[in-house]
């Protein structure tokens, strides 16, 4: 339905250039989750140039939900570094438009809404180290994002709670070996936020997230440790918290697509 | 003489707090190489507000020599992350005054040219990462700091080649192991830009570095490897590169010490 006419095989093979073609075309509307093995994927942050400086600071200070990948000039529709034969307006599969703090809108297209005065600002996304952990043999369940009770670090008018994702990882060792893989991946969020006990963090339903979830969620079996990760959905919590005029973003887990594998970002 | 009355035991032992106090009532003038042994240097960058998004987004665009530590709000005299009690004005050893690109003074104490519209930035330093190397038992001389052929990603009005500096390291394995523990404090520059042959990064005599040198250069043993990393000088030449109307910065090797150990800021 919203995958269109696409098997999972075949969005998993597609080149990232396939892939936002097939998004830009309007023939792709739902979840990137398993789209395009292997390439970093990145949370959208669209805002008016007189509040860029205070945005990458804001990410600068919170680099494990807000890790900057790329940053337009105002006006510039190419993410030049991380795919520069991309539109911003058209390559993510759905969008969300906020006004004074509010969501208003949440089409698959933002042409409508594009200035000249726009900056695009692309944010590392766990779908990248997903990748890895599969690699690694890692298996895991990812449930859902939710509202933490951590505080991010404010920076001029952007003021936000973190939010954080949720995986289910299967096996002692595994969670261990998670810690140390999506370490070495900074660009796609890095190392935990968190490991266990979810109230710790103030989420106090693990089974019904606040935020966003692709499908309902098993009970958490015996072996499985639940794993927190920064999450790039919190600039849009900062847009409500802080009652930003005006920011368009990607909606939950349907990401842009960049031109970078995973591990071509890795450290060590 | 410009370690005035302190040994190098004494200032290796000090505290940040009590190094930069020391600092501020304009008892120490020298290059802070070897001081407060742990504990994380910064390269200083002083610039209008009207400069600093430009600037911010260089230094995102060009982590290794440019990793930011710290932005201070305009006019805040206090890097509330790295060191919340210390003066930007006061407490590095010798700064440098840029206008219209040109290096126009060479003072101890910036308190006459501060103004309400400064934002500071604090950027990582390799004398970080040369306390993890010795407690590593990696033996390195560290010989000077060059122009290389890199262009730095622009961003604004800011563009640069990348400043490199230059350590021998003993050893083959050494060379290995410098590699993999600079590449774990990315807040220190992170992995090196370049190893061996320097006219391949556009450095014509290893010797003559132009940019800075704390002394005189003893030849390359045959068990030495030159490794090069990226350098918090880039900046500066950017400054003169980039004809930039007002900055200022700390001198070469005269740096900002923050309250942060290198090892508390490393990946893995």
């Amino acid at each position: 339905m919203e995958k269109g006419t696409f098997s999972d095989d075949e969005l998993r093979a597609m080149s990232p250039k396939e892939f936002r073609n097939i998004v830009r075309s309007g023939d792709f509307t739902g979840s990137t989750g398993i789209c395009c093995q292997g390439y970093n994927q990145a949370n959208l942050v669209i805002i008016p140039k007189d509040l860029a400086f205070d945005f990458l600071l804001f990410c600068q200070r919170n680099p494990r939900p807000c890790y900057v990948l790329d940053v337009t000039e105002a006006g510039d529709l190419h993410p030049k570094l991380m795919a520069p034969d991309a539109d911003l307006r058209t390559d993510v599969p759905r969008y969300r438009v906020f006004k004074d703090g509010k969501l208003v809108d949440q089409p698959t297209d933002i042409s409508s809404y594009w200035r000249d005065d726009l900056v695009g600002f692309l944010l590392g996304c766990s779908f990248g180290f997903d990748w890895s952990l599969r690699a690694a043999n890692v298996t895991f369940r990812y449930i859902g994002a939710y509202t933490s009770n951590i505080e991010c670090i404010s920076a001029g008018r952007f003021h936000s709670h973190m939010v954080v994702s949720a995986r289910l990882v299967t096996g002692r060792r595994n969670a261990v070996r998670a810690v140390q893989i999506s370490s070495r991946l900074p660009a796609s969020h890095g190392e935990p936020i968190h490991i266990g006990d979810p109230p710790v963090i103030g989420i106090k339903d693990l089974y019904h997230p606040d935020i966003w979830a692709p499908g309902a969620i098993a009970p958490q079996e015996p072996d499985e440790t639940v794993i927190f990760w920064g999450c790039g959905i919190t600039p849009q919590t900062a847009a409500m918290e802080s009652n930003v005029p005006f920011m368009i973003t990607h909606s939950p887990g349907h990401m842009f697509v960049t031109d970078k594998l995973t591990e071509e970002m890795a450290i060590l």
